[in-house]
């Protein structure tokens, strides 16, 4: 029996083009001779789910997709993901489509609820587990999480014990199981150790595609009964994996080992993806000769092709001659469109506008922000002429810490180096330089500067970012108290310093532009803050 | 007996403010010979919980807190609400802590997890209800949405009928139920129709404030066994009521009839909370001279001071003589500090330099777009110049539609009215007006205008509000499909219209302000979309 496992780039929400990908799909498949064809979970309406299913003639419109993938399936047999409501209750369910037409579900068991899932908010749990006599195999499905039983202690069932009791020929799971660097071993061990107990082929596939901040990764396998990797698709776009369970075989497609390299594919899809499934092609954003905008300039070349990228530089009396030389190199060197507008006419008018108002001249600090805004207002007006996404250039060191300027430099569709500390963006910034040196070395190694005014650096308002990155992770990532991180050999003093800083912030984080997440926790959907908690004023 | 339900203000995630409001209420109580106080759901950690919990200490800390209430507390019977963690699981408990000092916990039993709540996130359910005997009274407590199985079909266990197998001597309800127009009635219904199976005196306790997005209404009340209203005292403020088992009084505070009046004293209590609990005292707005400005600069004199609202008034070659005239007469009628930045300069500055750094006169949405922008850099300005809060001024049917600039109009630490479509904003506008005219009459009737361009007017880009609110309203607040609204009695090809505006706008929401939710479906956390999904470009 020919098992295929079709890993889509779907997207939330757009029925319309899940179904037309699918149908597409199912036509391949019986061309080339495939006895199953399974597509990921929530294929049909797309993962994440969101509040778009409380419609009221939202299943009426799915129902009509599940009739076009029908007719379209005739003499294979199809198990895609869809979303059940019965009564009053809702299930992400697997649904079989077996090739005479008729229908059979395995709904979803356990429902992840933590960090950035919400499926509590729109599932039941299913209660049982059954194996599908399909053909001359007996199918054991899954879905996503139903694998994840002894990873969290919380779960009293384990879908896949129950599953193995049923003696199943073929253990399939489907999923949408957002990157996390790292992720891909994770899961082979999970389904290693449930082979150890229970020893079945299994095989597993993965969403892949960016959807707002969740990054699917593919990289779906099949392993052995005896927990072999016999095979691996690829990771970050669109394969097929074909299973033959009368033949084995062995063909695997690596999975990058390099954590930063990980990260960097993660990024790049995620972010084209999320230009793309917004109806754009084309990006801009502002370059300031720094190592963040480079980076992330090289990262949407990647994406989107240089021909689709837009880098505008605006300096000031505070930029360096050093900053212009290196961001027209970057530009140079990575074939971006390039725009410049000196703004200190704009700036001092402002300036002077604004101490007229107020009868003062303002703080530095106010002066400073008023810069990093209005190259908001630059980048947003050449984003509305020329039909380009803005792109944030933030890391997230500084996003944690709210070295940024809320509608300044934080203005943006997309984050997409917001999960990356400062120290992995230098990581990337070097990988970008692998072939040929895009990003000039005098970038690595300068000193980091906002230029807001004159010589400035980051070290003037921020420990090193030797002390800062490993600080925030601490705090944002592992859940460490003041004291915990202090032992881990910083001063208490700046570890309070930053730990305020961070949990003061969160209004900043409130405005951000989606975060591409690449990282155990990453700002936005995943970490829910309260803004207003500082006490009340004296 | 004497018991005491503390209508409190807490501060979600501020374990010391909470503590010090509990323990200073406490000696009053004591003081008063109170025989058992109350104090709503999670009235320690504050409501709602949010991700703060998770850091490895949080526990340890709410330990200690919970000590010094003990300490504070000998002599007097104290239920309070808390968090508590036992072996993986974590609960929303109400605890009552004995005159002697010793604690019980009963668990809250349903967890909601729809639009604003995400308690499942942080909480496992409890699975007994226990009937308290506390002195002579035999107490049947129960955590806020345990009260509400009648009212939602997915509950299969309802809390308050297992009390009162109990046959419990007075039912108490703690809650931290956040305001919806309306909702007061509701609750009355509910803890009625309860009694009429159950004939049991009801204490009926919620929180007051507003914390974030979310504001407390109060309005805590009594009811006689036979479902008489006994007590009810006051809705958005602190207060306190006084139960005697042995005498029944009858003391009712009238809670607003009138929904709009409803509706503007929650966001005076959501805005002054809001910017207290930010630790701000001031607050800056620009003025335009239309309504939506004039209506929160109104509000946030009630909610402030007058002495605390900065108005600032920016105008271009585009505003009206009349905007000005009607700005300045609304500024001194309530009394708000006036600036003034005529903003044609930088306009012009600005513009031109766009216009030779693209070689090509922007368009005119450009155009407009970034003059709303240049607005908000300079609010911003005054914001850090004077220490203020700037207050996002748009409205729930401009924000729907997209019409509005992102980091242009849009700029704010919170949105005080983005919950109440334009015609409510015409009715809080009058509500302003009752004692005298603080809006000139002329605002409430010329059409509304953006003034972003010569004699522009809202119905040059958009459908008359009369036909805009309905539905919008349909879409977010009902769920309707378009082919339900325009069976309403609307155009259908305007109904797709408005509604394709409100999905493709998601990006501008999710950088939106924090909106003070008042209606069943506000902007916000309580209503998740994706934004990348119009289909991938051609």
């Amino acid at each position: 029996m020919k098992i295929a496992l079709s890993q889509i780039n779907t997207a939330t929400g757009d029925l319309t083009f899940n179904t037309q990908k699918m149908v597409q799909t199912i036509a391949q498949a019986q061309n080339e001779g495939i006895d199953l064809l399974v597509f990921p979970e929530l294929s049909l309406p797309g993962y994440p789910p969101k509040d778009f299913i409380f419609t009221s003639d939202w299943f009426t419109q799915q129902e009509k997709k599940i009739q076009e993938v029908r007719a379209a399936s005739a003499g294979i047999h199809v198990i895609l993901g869809v979303i059940h409501k019965h009564e009053n209750k809702i299930y992400n369910a697997a649904m079989w489509m077996d090739r005479d037409g008729k229908t059979t579900l395995q709904k979803k068991r356990l429902l992840p609820n933590q960090d950035v899932f919400d499926e509590k908010r729109y599932f039941a749990p299913g209660d049982t587990q059954s194996v599908w006599q399909i053909d001359q195999e007996r199918i054991g499905i899954s879905v996503c999480e139903d694998l994840w039983a002894p990873f969290f202690p919380q779960y009293t069932v384990d879908p896949i014990a129950e599953l193995a009791q049923q003696k199943p020929t073929v253990m399939i799971n489907i999923s949408a199981s957002p990157f996390v660097a790292g992720k891909d071993k994770v899961r082979k061990d999970l389904v290693q150790n449930h082979q150890k107990s229970y020893s079945c082929p299994f095989l597993y596939l993965n969403l892949v595609g960016g959807n707002d901040e969740l990054i699917f990764d593919g990289g779906s396998f099949a392993m052995a009964a005896d927990g072999r990797l016999l095979m691996q698709i690829k990771s970050f776009e669109e394969d097929v994996l074909i299973f033959d369970t009368d033949r084995e075989a062995l063909d695997i497609a690596a999975y990058p080992e390099d954590i930063l390299e990980q990260k960097k594919h993660a990024i790049v899809l995620g972010l084209q993806d999320f230009v793309h499934k917004s109806g754009f092609k084309k990006v801009v954003l502002g370059l300031s000769g720094g190592i963040d905008s480079a980076v992330v300039a090289g990262l949407a070349v990647e994406a989107l092709g240089a021909e689709n990228v837009i880098t505008v530089f605006m300096p000031t009396q505070y930029t360096r001659d050093i900053s212009e030389i290196d961001a027209k190199s970057i530009a140079r060197n990575l074939g971006t469109r390039w725009y410049e507008l000196p703004m200190d006419e704009v700036k001092n008018q402002l300036q002077a506008n604004i101490a007229t108002m107020l009868e003062r001249t303002m703080q530095s600090l106010t002066f400073e922000n008023m810069q990093a805004r209005i190259r908001g207002v630059i980048l947003m007006a050449v984003s509305s002429e020329e039909n380009a996404l803005v792109l944030q250039t933030g890391n997230k060191s500084e996003m944690a810490l709210g070295y940024c300027t809320l509608y300044g430099d934080m203005v943006g569709a997309i984050s997409p180096i917001a999960d990356l500390y400062k120290h992995e963006v230098y990581g990337i910034g070097k990988l970008l330089n692998q072939d040929t040196e895009v990003i000039p070395a005098r970038v690595f190694q300068r000193a980091p500067s906002a230029e807001l005014k004159a010589d400035q650096e980051d070290t003037d308002s921020l420990p090193p970012y030797d002390v800062v990155d490993p600080i925030v992770r601490m705090c944002v990532e592992e859940g460490k108290s003041v004291e915990e991180a202090a032992a881990a050999g910083y001063d208490l003093a700046i570890v309070q310093k930053l730990y305020g800083w961070i949990e003061n912030q969160e209004f900043k984080r409130k405005q951000a532009p989606p975060v591409l997440k690449v990282s155990s926790k990453a700002f936005g959907v995943g970490r829910r803050m309260a803004i207003a908690k500082r006490g009340y004023a004296d």
